[in-house]
């Protein structure tokens, strides 16, 4: 087996492509901003389940960072990174220089209207604008036949599959499953940044879904006591406060009828404080389960 | 030769596209609202010379219509414009149904900016991201090389360029001079729509370009003088009102300096009342040249 490519151009990440389709390989993408953990990891995996090839990007996308300072503090590991990829056998590691995914003068935006509003939307100005943007221009460069992204970022993965099925985009997008740590919380770089008595209070997110998915296993479907149940798990956390805690059509992102019939998404966002006694940063975690799914 | 292909679904087209660019074989794309007439016919003419295989798409879409009433009235004529295409030597003929296109909850957008603005977007809200919105969905449909358009509609072509370079689409974006009446006017179908006296009158466009040309030619750069002159020119058809008549770059549409230093789009937008003797309709006429060219 030839070594992984690391590929800069984007004419010629499309020219491999090209050669990939026309010799009949399949090609699955997955999107990263570097930094790469379990998680992606898990992405690569479904990716090369679904292709015979695992193309892996990495950039940073200034776009979709509402404040410039968060852009120049995330983290970036670019050595690291690709020594990841390769371990996990990935094939191809795409990394556009940004002039190339934003020439001078770029004005154009892909932008899916409704969805994008609601929920982690409504806080953040512009932020899935810049996603939907950026995931055209991988698409359009890699060509891929599958894309994945992770179940975790549930609003992100609702907008994608939206854009690419109005589009047209000549490709499948996969959800893979929240990978979670050994005690259940979803695995996010941001867990690390949790004071030690934050990182435990934040079980609390994963209680609140197992609570609802137990009642509603019990059979129970009224959507405000649901809801009243989980906003009740989290308020037992003294560091949380909750940002949101909403149930939701899985597909549309409209909010459930007051008795749920069918798939409900419950999402959660939360804050958690740093410890009383000063350790940890403020961080926001979300997390989320379909009730009633297939 | 096998004959014209008639095809609806999308799914089917980019398997034919896949196929097509698998085999090594170059395929152009020349999107229209149907309503074929010479002027598509050249631009048939021009993807022929790039490309070996031509595709036209036939789509009247509904979202670059800033008045319902224009959408619902706009001229159909299906099984003409197949014989104009079989006789032009078309070898795919893509006519998606409405809902292919926009299926029900449809809210992405593909938006430039800046461009979209001035001159012909200034009275026609949204109507250029209609323009840019099917466009894409049309690249993404038949994955051409080429996609040909016509630089009559100067404002859309600049749009196009700038949206699949922003996006990074695998096409190359061709403009085909405007195809013109024996007497000079540009071809539209709108023309049939002046009355006689409006119809002579409409040549005041073709005279104000030409006088333009002229005065570039023997030296003068300022552009002030130069918009004079082309006003002066329209002002002597008494039924022509100006909507617009400027200078500006030929790829960013920012107005020109107020002394020519290099290539400028001299760009016109006409409306044309009825005759006096009320025959004929109001008529909105575009034209253009770009002056100090290469």
């Amino acid at each position: 087996m030839s070594g992984m490519q690391i590929i800069r151009s984007r004419g010629e990440l499309q020219a491999l492509a090209d050669a990939e389709r026309g010799a009949g390989r399949r090609i699955a993408l997955v999107p990263t901003m570097g930094a790469i953990h379990t998680g992606h990891l898990a992405l690569v995996e479904e990716a090369r389940r679904r292709a015979d090839r695992v193309w892996v990007s990495i950039f940073v996308n200034p776009t979709q960072f509402d404040d410039p300072a968060d852009y120049d503090g995330y983290p970036r590991s670019f050595e690291g990174d690709l020594r990841a990829c390769r371990e996990a056998g990935v094939d191809v590691v795409y990394a556009p220089r940004p002039e190339e995914l934003y020439p001078p003068g770029a004005q154009t935006w892909v932008e899916v209207s409704e969805l994008s509003k609601p929920l982690c939307g409504a806080a953040r100005e512009g932020h899935f604008r810049g996603v939907t943007t950026v995931v055209s221009k991988l698409l359009l460069a890699a060509k891929p036949h599958v894309a994945v992204f992770g179940e975790k970022d549930f609003q992100q993965l609702a907008l994608i599959r939206r854009m690419a099925r109005d589009l047209g985009f000549d490709v499948e997008i996969v959800g893979a499953p929240t990978v979670r740590e050994a005690d259940g919380l979803a695995r996010s770089s941001r867990n690390l940044r949790l004071g030690p008595q934050a990182r435990k209070q934040a079980l609390a997110l994963v209680r609140a879904l197992d609570g609802a998915g137990q009642a509603v296993a019990a059979g129970e479907r009224d959507t405000v006591k649901l809801l009243a149940g989980v906003r009740g798990e989290i308020a037992k956390a003294s560091l949380a406060e909750i940002d949101y805690a909403e149930l939701r059509d899985p597909e549309s992102l409209e909010p459930s009828p007051a008795t749920l019939a069918g798939p409900a998404l419950l999402a959660l966002a939360v804050r958690f404080s740093p410890d009383p006694d000063g350790r940890g940063a403020e961080v926001r975690l979300i997390d989320n389960r379909v009730l009633l799914g297939l």
